[in-house]
């Protein structure tokens, strides 16, 4: 499946960093499903570098539909968005070519494509690329609002600056989120801010925690086994380059907790089952219990950095040290919420339209 | 895909706890790979209750190979093994039927299945399907061996006692591991097994972390973006209950991490491209890069405690408390090890022969 | 996909004709599907070789069914059918092992699994795998009927003798066929056996032309594209050995027709859209139009004659003649019927689980 | 899998008829292939509507590489092909919206869509779409021709004229026919164009039958069962608009054989496996044998006729005549036949990747 993902809505993805586009399809959606072209623009600007937190590379993220949408609405065919790229200073990372990056993906691209890939600013495995993962994605959330589900995600933690949790009722901290350049709930957005500032002042950066949460989601979705949400879910989060873990609910905490305390009790409220607690994050036994699904990712430091390092130059074969030029976020923890927002939507669409449907989300 | 994994190499689970059987249909691999039942059982006999940290039922796990060997090795035909079920005690579970074990499958497959799912020791859901999944992979383990790559699974924490985690040079601690029932590498286990008995005297079960590290797996394996190393392999391993997190190399830790410290630098030892540190698990933009491929679990406590807890009847839609009786195991960190080492090894062989071919792990 | 077939509705099949056991798993079927033990083996019976236009080897099919029922209905779970293999004379294989029987397997096995493949009684590629793909297929149909879609095959050629074709009313049909031990609609069966059996008399076989309808199929099932439903039964049916083509509609009659022919009008009937001929066999762009759904298939004659033959050594590498003895089908249309319309309802189930959600098809 | 085809090498289709664009997504073929732009220009200008057999659209086919390629070669990334519309009169289509025409798929995407399908020249189900089809699969053609595998398809039968079939030393009939724009290999061109125009001059259409080969396959490609490349090509070439039928080697005409004229004797020829006929088209159980791989494609005639028809107004529900103006092929089986060439170039490549790796088609 490589670029693709999905079985009933499928989503894939193309492009390079400095080619001429980046880009998606995405393949399967309910036929008249509003697509809000500044519903999308406003997704992917939060995924925009801005501000002291990103990289200095001002992306323009002019997105075309090519196919899939008329009057407004998806047809029901493929959706093609194309966002072409501008911007591209080449030359910043033509003299590294042969000189693996630390912790990129550039040996072991090499490893694999045997020198034909595109190396320019990291070619297809470029974080430029999950933009058009928030344009599909932003389409599928509108028409889970329109089932009454909603997703988000904020900073959990960066820095040593921690932000408040999901907590149960975790509506109004989603609708909080949205209107938030700096996705944190409580006031913790400056505190992080210059822990960020401060890393990218050291010729450093900093890696992080995010949390996502879903609400309204119906009991009775997902599976047993290998079609787990948690499984579902984990295997397209970490499609996200720099994140590196992922935990459901409680995750590494049942670690160090006993049943009894692990344990989520049920009770009836006002004719629905519900759980007292929520440490299992939404999903018992691959399914979803009707509860908010909740799950961290841990995001790695973005490995490029100013600072001179230890290499190897792998044409040659021998040891080299390189010092990373370019325009480089210092932490990635604010853009990559809105990428997993997105990517969360589209997971979900598949998982409904699997279980109830190829029209269940159709108006 | 639901109780099928893989695309080259794919995995298919059944059967139900209290059923005739539970088994496995294992499709895909190379001819000629020799199947020794002896080793096989060795693996199966690892995960099987045993001792004071463990359920009381006495599973047996006569398996049957019904096809796919030929004169003792892979024919190159879908392999399938069924390991019928005995010492079953439906009893134990009649009188609850209708009341959800809190954070166990109960009310979620409910909502799925409406009433015909089969409930007796957790149907389908129970962990008794997992002993399949050991049988198919010990194969995998044989064939990847015989390809110089190898995998390990020990409990890296449990009841406050830690263990000493993989080194990058864990080829000795894999074959340590190989020999023990109680999977640790450092003299730990009797500190952890008491730990669990305590839980056990308490009515109550313990959760854990148990770690994964995969020696001799060539650069190169992997892909970008949705068939990413770390995707494949959470896909699969959160099929496993009980699991509600994975992280690859240092993981969570990197949220408190700079980017100086969290990088691997390359260095050519022995004509070889490694790295000083292994901090990336062994995986760089979802592909391998020679080093081990390195993740940590997290693990629920057992949900199935003697303790009374709150819930509701499902069926009658009102609260009620349980209490459950049965023979559970107060920890599953011990035989959760060989499920994760051998599912990941069928994850693997399906990864190597997509990319190397179909006759990669043949002799 | 190998052995694995369908999306949302999965079959499996594995077993060797002279191994222990054929049979399948049937996943992703709704679950509270009655599972009718007694009709199922009807099916078998279908499938089964009797008189004097079949092999003489008693096949006896007592199935098993390992997993996914409970109290008589499908539970959601994966359903494993299991059906040992019995009255094997492997001695009638042992002498011609290296010899490749023409248009069998023999030669490609060997290009493909080395020597290592089963070679008794055609292993993994005899007809006896077909036994489980009539088993699962039976269940289907039950579930299928319960929403007024039928599915029937019938010898439409054979030695030169004519069978009436499937009409645009063609329920009455399949509910004959569905009492008939020899498939035909019209008095044709005598004249037919009669030319099968003249055929063994001649130490030779037969082939011919199958034909199946389904009634009551929805309007818009199906995809434009890779999933038109010609795609994907296409697919299916191509499984089947003997199988060589397979025409919808009017097929390859469409050759020499004119568009204004060929084109089917549509009309109002009660209510509905129709069409007065049927020459688009129920699907136009890949989905249906709400007629019966009516594809022919070529089934070549039985490779195994007991006629003296050219062939190759291929271990030695040289010319080699071959008399195959054993016992075998001089014409294999008869039994291949069921297999067809069995393995068609479980490709229906699957595409209608995908449009209409996992449940479309429970009670 | 709905646009998307394939396993290793995955072809994912979008666009409409009168929408910005139609394209592609080709993934998963090796990296280093050269990608020669004016060898896919001339496949496509094969596929373009041209002199007197032909639609008057003037198409033009100016494609845009948007990923995947890097200094004229396959960097191993999704590579995106973008073909923008251009000469489009949507005031054609205008006026019959909501009368079916019959034949096409207008009402089965109807049931489907609910009215938001685009319809438009036929939106997403239009032969257009192929034109990104034949971009990819020519990209395809040449990595196949660097491994000895060359591909052809030709007309034939058309309007009652019959073309030389395909012998088993097709090579040199493929490389006539690739330089040929109405492909045939006798000299039949003329009669069969002057049946379409006659056709074209009645107001009517013409159907046909073509026929491709592909030489240089290597035994040992496909599966028994589900994964016969009788299976995977014809799910492959059923997505194309107007195809209704497929029989490979003798297929049909094995319905009045016998198995002695059936089978295809094997013989040793320069230290090869090889069969005297090819009945088998080339695959035996599923699985390549060496010989040519050849394979007869039933075309419908195009249900586009400028004759007055009878259908129905699907928004009203009520009987409705139609008569078709637009611009339309009298006969589609020229244009059709570069599109199964490079589709089955696509399908090749996967299984070749599947079989022996990802990198075997590279340099």
């Amino acid at each position: 499946m490589k670029n693709t993902i999905g079985t009933s809505v499928q989503l894939t993805v193309f492009g390079e960093s400095h080619g001429p586009a980046v880009g998606v399809v995405l393949d399967g959606l309910a036929p008249g499903i509003p697509v809000d072209e500044a519903y999308v623009a406003g997704w992917l600007s939060r995924r925009r570098p801005c501000g002291r937190t990103d990289t200095a590379r001002a992306e323009k993220d002019d997105f075309r539909i090519l196919s899939g949408v008329r009057d407004g609405r998806t047809s029901g065919s493929p959706l093609t968005i194309v966002i072409p790229n501008s911007d591209v200073h080449a030359s910043d990372y033509a003299e590294l070519e042969n000189i693996a990056r630390p912790s990129h993906a550039d040996f072991t691209a090499q490893a694999k494509y045997h020198g034909f890939q595109d190396r320019s600013g990291g070619g297809h495995f470029s974080g430029r690329v999950t933009a058009g993962i928030v344009a599909a994605g932003a389409i599928c959330l509108k028409a889970l609002e329109a089932r009454g589900i909603i997703v988000g995600t904020h900073i959990l933690k960066c820095g040593g600056v921690c932000d408040a949790p999901f907590s149960d009722d975790c509506v109004p901290q989603i609708r909080l989120l949205e209107g938030k350049t700096f996705p944190v709930i409580a006031d913790v957005g400056e505190a992080m801010e210059a822990e960020i500032a401060a890393a990218r002042a050291a010729g450093d950066s900093l890696g992080g925690i995010i949390q996502t949460a879903v609400a309204g989601m119906p009991a009775g979705v997902g599976e047993p086994w290998f079609d787990s949400l948690e499984g579902v879910i984990s295997r397209a989060v970490f499609a996200i380059g720099g994140i590196k873990g992922i935990e459901f609910g409680s995750g590494f905490a049942f670690g160090i907790m006993r049943g009894s305390e692990a344990n989520d009790a049920f009770r009836m409220r006002e004719g629905r089952v519900v759980t007292e607690t929520n440490n299992s994050g939404g999903v018992n036994g691959g399914i979803s219990n009707g509860m908010p699904v909740v799950f961290n990712m841990a995001v790695r430091p973005t490995p490029s950095i100013s600072l001179r390092q230890r290499s190897v130059d792998f044409v040659r074969g021998e040891d080299a040290d390189i010092e990373i030029r370019g325009r480089h976020d210092p932490a990635i923890v604010r853009r990559i919420c809105p990428v997993v927002t997105c990517l969360t939507a589209v997971v979900l669409c598949d998982q409904l339209a699997l279980r109830f449907g190829t029209d269940w989300l159709a108006p």
